[in-house]
């Protein structure tokens, strides 16, 4: 059945119903899909955070190697990162969707089935939203976009970062721009969420195989990233995720806060996959660490003493101003902010 | 300039910059557009709201007929209907767009002026969001989505009519459809926000010409709706607003309430302009005033001696079950919900 036979209202019924239990355990509405607005209620003295992401097919995502399921999950999870990126928790999720009229209602139901299982593991409920026809005339028409409410008790901005604390992140770096190289070589969708690949078995690109364990949690980086959240025992003096990049976003931090940076390159995260997976591509895992993107590893600053190091992996340090690598014979060396651009 | 050429950053400073005092005189967010969410407080005892709604070229809109100072307003009217429609005001919006990297940067301008003179008549600020280019390769690409967030002290949900009931409506219906009709033909756009049409003229349509003051607060409801806040007399057992035309928006309500309705034709308020413009383009203005939807007036049902009349116009009355027309003659007739279809 296409969404032009099966009906917007037959689809929405079925939305309704799923995002009634959702399966989060999170009983905050007031009032869910079906009325005008959804209602909710804070938890007394915390604060409403809220923030929306757009997901284009064509620019941000191919169905070459995206299943519906992966898209919907990755959608909550970017949205999830920015407020985790705040110290905060999502609660509610509002998903709009244009879709090409002769979609398949299947694909539909895959794509919110990954929206609502990205959102039980977050605690987050869908609440409302939109459901409608595409532009017409074009063949790669998805548009999703999402807007998440969450809540915090202390906000944690971009600003606040101070000369002398440590420069940490919550996890290895570059594993997504590495899934993205490798499934633009796969070229299909890897079915993550129902088996995918076999676990011994190998891939072949074109300079040489590379074992599915090795590619298995870089494409799943991509495809399904797991939104971090902040290490407990720190108390981060700033913070945001790490979505255009690690140079982009540690500047966008220091730009915020009004500081500079030294990163030491060696202590950059990187996985042993992403190590191993890279060259195979002919890239360099280091500048995949510093500039690929879509990481959603959290990216803060706390002085030193508050442990940050017990919830992250520190890689610097906040310095008056000035944005420098370090290499690893010491040497300084100016960078600059370099990122992904839509336009 | 084009987007791609004037670069995504630019604009988006230009945006923070226009968002940061946004003339609304709202000063509830703690953090605006700039960090990774938008943070805020909400008043004492209230309640949060939240609704959102795509606007897709081609499928809700034309841009032979709409400039994009027009679709930025009436994307927040539309949410911000949503939020009176619950007795709450709108307080933040979140407005993600996918445009052509072909789109001139004061087109996107223009539309972000729309944006912020309808969020200062509603008192709501934007607090975030994202900007994107639009799938490649479709000329009709842009896709507008906004997320409102609002607040309520006693909110009004669908589920609350009682037999008995008056049934109530703001204002005329069907001049948003009938101004559709007439912008089909007129097939340019009509710059309200700067003038328009001159007050003295004329336009020449198939079936004869109308009067330039005729048609102006026609069209003017279908390109830059203003949103209804609920009568402040009235106390409404339930309401909602009439976005997809009044059968079927009244058969929601009963839906939701588990109830019937009886509506009088003849008391379903049409505007005097409607009246004179429909025949002009053979159109039945009762047709329009019964099925034309995005006039986003409200409907609502209240205690006849609550006095739903101060605010609204009585057009029915809640019965325990069915749903009928009865005309002037005071004949009976059931009748089905038909609006708008996406797929």
């Amino acid at each position: 059945m296409r969404l032009d036979q099966i009906g917007e209202l037959a689809l929405l019924d079925w939305i309704r119903k799923k995002a009634g239990d959702g399966g989060s355990g999170n009983k905050r509405p007031l009032l869910g899909i079906g009325d005008d607005a959804a209602a909710f209620k804070l938890a007394a003295g915390k604060t409403a955070l809220a923030s929306s992401d757009m997901m284009v097919e064509g620019v941000h995502f191919d169905l070459a190697y995206f299943t519906p399921y992966q898209l919907g999950f990755k959608i909550v999870s970017v949205n999830a990162s920015d407020i985790y990126a705040m110290g905060g928790v999502p609660l509610m999720a509002f998903f709009s969707l244009a879709a090409p009229p002769d979609t398949k209602a299947v694909f539909i139901k895959k794509m919110f089935e990954g929206v609502f299982d990205a959102l039980a593991l977050y605690g987050a409920r869908l609440s409302g939203g939109d459901l409608t026809a595409s532009p017409p005339g074009v063949k790669k028409g998805l548009v999703l976009d999402m807007c998440v409410i969450g809540e915090a008790g202390r906000i944690v901005k971009r600003r606040g970062a101070k000369a002398g604390d440590g420069v940490y992140v919550t996890g290895p770096l570059g594993d997504s721009a590495c899934g993205l190289a490798l499934l633009r070589e796969i070229a299909r969708p890897v079915a993550l969420e129902s088996g995918g690949l076999r676990p011994g078995g190998v891939v072949r690109l074109r300079r040489g195989t590379l074992r599915w364990d090795v590619i298995r949690p870089l494409v799943a980086r991509h495809l399904m990233p797991v939104a971090k959240r902040p290490p407990g025992l720190a108390v981060p003096t700033a913070m945001l995720d790490i979505s255009d990049g690690l140079l982009l976003d540690v500047s966008r931090l220091c730009k915020e806060s009004g500081v500079g940076v030294k990163i030491y390159e060696d202590r950059i995260p990187v996985s042993a996959q992403m190590r191993q997976a890279a060259p195979a591509l002919g890239l360099d895992p280091l500048e995949l660490a510093k500039s690929g993107g879509e990481d959603y590893e959290l990216l803060y600053t706390a002085r030193r003493k508050d442990g940050g190091e017990k919830g992250g992996i520190l890689i610097g340090e906040v310095i008056p101003s000035g944005r420098y690598m370090v290499d690893a014979l010491g040497k300084m060396k100016r960078f600059k902010a370099e990122g992904y651009k839509h336009f």
